[in-house]
């Protein structure tokens, strides 16, 4: 038996919630063993499937079968009539795990769920990239102020550790530069046009694979890649920007005729997140379409998988990448994040 | 003024030793700020320069500089007679920064070295790939039995995070597999030979760049390959494996008519490390020559860059890649090890 005892209240329950709560589940010995703590989820609120409350720990397991059965809860013992925003204000927890639905042009509902807990002295692990995008500065110095922790590796390329490894492997040395390919479905689209698909087919069969959003004008116009951008300067160079400060050009005038011309010159074009400083010590963030040549690392990133390269004054340029990821992969960093708290 | 003082024997003085001296002086104000430590360097043993020893910290500064103008060491008043094990077994420090000339054998004399200072209750931290490629158990044991820390990130991939990648922002996740391209000798000359280039003229070209060593055979059949997989298996897997148990091949055989069949089917030749568990759950260490898709990944990899996947139960694939190093990328990994050191 553990001798600590951690609880969480869970924001969203979708395939990520669902697939982190399995998560949990699956790794419930090995969490007690190494850090000595019982995790409880003594709450779950969602949009649809009902909100859940219980102190000494819902039943996660009922829950997750009751979703996959049902499509929403049904233990009377549990079920509140509360709302998300009253469970982030009134329900017995350490910490949140933020996975709401997210408005991209305000991040909103997960920054005033964020700053909840974090009004209570509750720490916040996010995986929605708004709050990092929109208010990371803010927040960062609510969470100081009140000696609680705020994590948030899923926001980019889900659990590969991007902010983890600038923190935790690689200390002192300052991030001068970062770029990307942080986009699936433009990525997709691109190598699709690439390989001569008609666009409405392309965009046909991403639907069907869930890379092309009902709207995917957040995606192909470059807001999502903004937005991702955006998180990355702000906790990595410390550039206290939003969204909307990105040079942002989108995929949606890009023609066969564009990618055919880059063809012939050994080229294919990929959407690319870039921040630097300028000469005045500006953070300056671009997401462009750039032709890259094929024989670059970045000409072979395709479909899902994600890339970012992190330059340092110390150690040079280090390059992680994301293979085509699952809804686990996501999960992951919030789970990472959470063994973080126990951790430290 | 920092409160704490930190001292460190610097075991070789070779171009790594020399570049982690010079990133001590650069970083010596943001280290004390950030973890309160005053770093001093109380011994530098070396096989040809001379050695210093000083227990109120040797003058960093003039050692370089007589390296520089002189080819050894000048200042009298730190000039010891001590051997470096002498060194090792006497001398006042907190931990030890193994960066001596290795054999790849034996992993001598570095093991030596390191067991000198567990003994004594001390911290190591090594550059060398030998200790954790033939005695990583033991030395981890004697590590944890004398309560002292013991790192070795430079050992692979130089500072890109690879050891610490996977315990500081992988928690709890199970490498099942790694595999990479982890030797820069027989990438450059597998490159060239691609480019059409003679097998003379490579290898000359290659010594002019400090790429093909004098007697290139511990490239070039694999052996460093080997140990480089085997120490990433030891560590990351569990494996309590020695380079000797890797089923090795080099590119020694490798022709011209091999490279152009490889060509001719839209693939490169690259000397590839992988390491997985059998069926009967042992790991398996393995260096060959594959033929790897033009379009893959592992085919962009060129020069003196190198690749780490690493595959867990939970975050599927993750891949580090080196981008081209230089000397100062060596030192990051000691550099690293040791701000780990305090900040633990």
């Amino acid at each position: 038996m553990a001798d600590k005892i951690f609880k969480i209240a869970l924001l969203g329950f979708g395939n990520a919630g669902q697939a982190f709560a399995k998560m949990l589940l699956a790794k419930e010995e090995k969490i007690e063993k190494v850090y000595d703590t019982k995790i409880l989820v003594t709450a779950i609120a969602t949009g649809s499937k009902g909100n859940l409350v219980k102190a000494t720990g819902v039943d996660l397991v009922r829950a997750l079968d009751d979703v996959e059965k049902y499509g929403k809860f049904k233990n009377e013992d549990e079920l509140v009539s509360l709302s998300t925003m009253e469970i982030v204000e009134q329900a017995d927890y350490d910490a949140i795990a933020e996975m709401t639905p997210l408005n991209i042009f305000t991040g909103q509902p997960a920054i005033s769920h964020i700053e909840g807990a974090f009004t209570r002295g509750k720490h916040a692990i996010t995986a929605n990239k708004g709050p990092i995008a929109w208010k990371y500065k803010e927040l960062k110095e609510l969470a100081r102020q009140k000696g609680v922790k705020f994590f948030y590796e899923t926001t980019v390329m889900d659990g590969t550790p991007v902010f983890n490894l600038v923190e935790k492997t690689l200390p002192l040395a300052e991030v001068t530069e970062v770029s990307g390919i942080l986009n699936s479905t433009t990525n997709f689209i691109l190598e699709e046009m690439a390989a001569g698909c008609d666009y409405e087919d392309i965009m046909e069969r991403g639907r069907q694979l869930g890379f092309v959003e009902a709207d995917p004008a957040m995606d192909i116009e470059g807001y999502d890649a903004a937005a991702k951008i955006t998180a990355l300067l702000n906790v990595l160079m410390d550039a206290d920007i939003t969204p909307d400060k990105v040079d942002r050009k989108g995929i949606e005038d890009i023609t066969m005729a564009d990618i055919e011309e880059a063809a012939a010159e050994g080229k294919v074009i990929k959407l690319l997140c870039r921040g630097y400083r300028d000469e005045s010590g500006c953070v300056v963030a671009k997401v462009a379409p750039e032709k890259v040549d094929k024989g670059d690392l970045l000409a072979t990133v395709n479909s899902t998988t994600s890339i970012v390269s992190i330059t340092t004054d110390m150690m040079k340029t280090v390059t992680v990448v994301e293979h085509e990821p699952e809804i686990e992969q996501t999960a992951f960093g919030v789970f990472g994040d959470l063994m973080r708290i126990l951790g430290e």
